[in-house]
């Protein structure tokens, strides 16, 4: 079976005519602040003339074939590249980026809503290019949102297939008009709540532009900030407090935040993602605050930066408030082990996903269990179902090949001569769609300072890890091209 | 049902009794060398005085009695806990090691085969004592094959069975004579191979105590050396290879050496986890000595310290002939990674076993294959043969918990106050029973400077990752001690 390149071809195509568009918010924006908007402008028509053209080519048989699950694969990944390739040219045009290599990183951490950033002075580039920047994360978001709905179970990656049970009644035969259904009512409520965050932001003292830019990035688990300090720029704790709220509900499951606002609460009780979620944030935070009390003077100013640092880092969105490198060796130890967990799944943050440790743990348990009773199947039970095997071992499966990623990235900075702790940082953050990492790529630093050959590397990683690894890491298996 | 703690109890006394005959080899060294053996006659009578009483009050129901599955997990652990309290006592009655906590960390890291090390200045301490430290690593190294070839397969420990498919035609009825077979046939590989690197140390240059402690280390992959500066102490090149040599035969799985000394080398070509074995060594010193050809002035003499610290490191064994902490950052990575990998399952080694990645990583590759074709059963295979899925899940289960163990551990130790890099190599040499680590607990350092809970913790670490994790930790969970 060859795959569907006509149609493959035909949805970048839309993609990009997409991205055209998204490009010209930034218009206005320049506009307001007297900035050339002629870059973003030749951006957006470059983007079109190479999207449009190809979209209306491959129309004709758009009814007669259908996406097949080989297609998925390649058409997400591809997606992914494509945006991120045309998404330098706002960058590149005006020259605010002019290297190719760090423009793709800084282009590729914000489709992949990451938050990672070679630049070393933020706050220099234009407002307009700094708006697109946000907007790239936003869009990444939305992207991740039909990734979750709509792509991920169909193409069977681990533990999808559960967040989609979530969700009312899906089976095979009606699924296109439901997953529509679904996309688009998860979509009015990234919309709804980057509202909300805009106008709470905006009376808790921000300017417009602020308010506007960093809610973009909030919903989006992105981290890209228009200030060098992310958040530590705002002292008001009621913008902090907004910022934590929010993140917290953009790394829960959006399924879960339509079930509140239509008053099953039920469904929020009995859901244990979302119970070992905030349980996560409680006793990281608590842990957190205790080892720092005898350091700090402001008891409400050291639980709020603690809170705030493992809410950013657990949701992968990336802001910082303070630079915890300065902080002691142990929570600098728990940080980085924050950023192997993640949000939840069908949300936008990325990483691992809590549903997935809670796999992990209740299968690593019964193991023992399973030893004392060789010939009884015992499977693990979520929000008191059994998971199917097959699911248990997929999830299994991504766990251990993200693993396996981060110690084999890990080698590979070292080999391209980054030092030990840095490596650690930039590949569990990069993998885990995080932001700022530990070492020379912490919260004060950047990762400009990095070679050229490990910014593609890690360009690479955020990759893999928004696509939920197997989605990329598929297309470079015998299998993928084999004859069937 | 409950344990069976008469014939527990009876096996305890029975390795008490055996350790006391074990501590009187290190009485004709104190008198050869002029030393005080009184504190380890007293140890000896010590340890006699409670193993055989214990022995003969519970002898007589012998025959009637059976181990079931649940005593051999409690039978293991308690066996090597007891040893390990009893073996303190030549370091404590003589005064070497006066600090209990140390004296226990230095003996479990003995019978663990781990080779880590409380002691800032080892040729202080008398010869005697010096032998007793390397005789409880053999001692560990002839635990470690019965427990590989008797006792892990029937606990149904992952991967351990696959080890035992190898050996020939052993089904559950004709098991009990086969097995004490297989362990009698497999310790007279043991001691040959010890007596046989003796001899060759000896005319290598080395004086017969030296040899002799070296070869009780070696063999059992423990790693004490009775030199501060470990194998750098000697210059010779005819040694050092004589060590690589003999650290990789402890390394490969025994069954594959007795097949080699009957002439069946086909067996050995069809291993699988040989091959990778042989691979891994090749492949990690080639990339090591070509990352530090800039630094060496002599060729051979930069591959013979790669080639010595990988297998050193791989096979768990733990000797050092440089500080590799002054190697490169991207050596020190490479280090770190390998004492993920371990040596090989039947053999003395520790750590997670080259079988259960071959076992992971095929499995992680067909999950792939898995996902283009969703009904299909698609089995690993190992040596040409389909590994059962029940053994494939039980791999991976120990895999995640060994790397749940080491985040949690480090987290821990981070908790303890130890820094970043040291609790990782701490917690990584100590669970994969390789002996030094990173950072603070390098090769030109020791273990001795951690806080005392941290000795105690990492005691643990080394027991529970000697005894394959679950032995111990099936223990702690509420299955094992609820009635059936």
């Amino acid at each position: 079976m060859k795959p569907n390149l006509r149609l493959i071809v035909k949805l970048l195509g839309l993609l990009l005519s997409l991205n055209a568009i998204f490009m010209l918010f930034s218009i206005p924006v320049a506009i307001i602040y007297g900035e050339d908007y002629l870059p973003i402008a030749y951006s957006a028509l470059i983007t079109l003339s190479i999207g449009f053209p190809v979209l209306l080519f491959s129309r004709k048989k758009q009814s007669s074939k259908e996406l097949k699950r080989r297609d998925g694969y390649l058409v997400v990944t591809l997606g992914w590249i494509v945006m991120s390739l045309s998404g330098t040219l706002p960058y590149i045009m005006g020259g605010s980026i002019p290297d190719f290599t760090n423009a793709f990183f800084e282009t590729m951490s914000g489709y992949t809503t990451t938050g990672s950033t070679i630049l070393s002075d933020i706050e220099a580039l234009p407002k307009s290019i700094l708006f697109w920047r946000s907007l790239t994360q936003w869009i990444g978001g939305m992207g991740i949102i039909v990734l979750a709905v709509a792509i991920l179970p169909l193409l069977g990656i681990g533990g999808m297939q559960l967040f989609m049970a979530e969700s009312p009644g899906i089976t095979p035969d009606k699924f296109k008009p439901r997953i529509k259904d679904a996309a688009k009512r998860l979509w009015l409520i990234y919309f709804g709540l980057t509202l909300t965050e805009i106008i709470l932001l905006f009376f808790g003292g921000m300017n417009l532009y602020d308010a506007i830019t960093h809610s973009l990035t909030t919903m989006a688990s992105g981290g890209f900030s228009p200030k060098q300090a992310s958040i530590g720029f705002y002292t008001s704790p009621f913008i902090q407090y907004v910022i934590i709220f929010f993140m917290i509900l953009a790394g829960t499951n959006f399924t879960l935040i339509y079930f509140f606002l239509k008053g099953r609460l039920g469904k929020l009780f009995s859901n244990e993602e979302l119970k070992f979620y905030i349980v996560t944030i409680i006793v990281f935070t608590a842990i957190g605050t205790l080892s720092l009390v005898p350091e700090f003077s402001n008891f409400e100013e050291s639980f709020r930066s603690v809170l705030f640092t493992v809410v950013s880092i657990l949701t992968t969105t990336g802001y910082t408030v303070v630079d915890y490198m300065q902080w002691n060796s142990f929570l600098v130890i728990l940080i980085l082990a924050l950023m192997f967990v993640g949000g939840s799944a069908g949300s936008t943050a990325g990483g691992v996903k809590v549903i997935r440790h809670v796999i992990l743990f209740k299968n690593s348990f019964l193991e023992m269990k399973r030893l004392l009773h060789p010939s009884a199947i015992i499977p693990v039970r979520i929000n008191d179902k059994a998971v199917a095997q097959d699911i248990t071992y997929n999830v299994i499966g991504f766990i251990m090949i993200y693993f396996l990623s981060f110690a084999l990235g890990t080698l590979i900075m070292g080999l391209l001569g980054t030092d030990f702790m840095t490596s650690i940082g930039a590949v569990a953050a990069t993998l885990g769609n995080v932001g700022p990492g530990i070492g020379d790529v912490g919260p004060s630093s950047n990762y400009g300072h990095l070679p050229l050959a490990s910014k593609w590397f890690l360009s690479f990683l955020m990759l893999i890890g928004r696509l939920e690894l197997f989605t990329v890491l598929i297309l470079f298996t015998p299998y993928f091209w084999r004859k069937q």
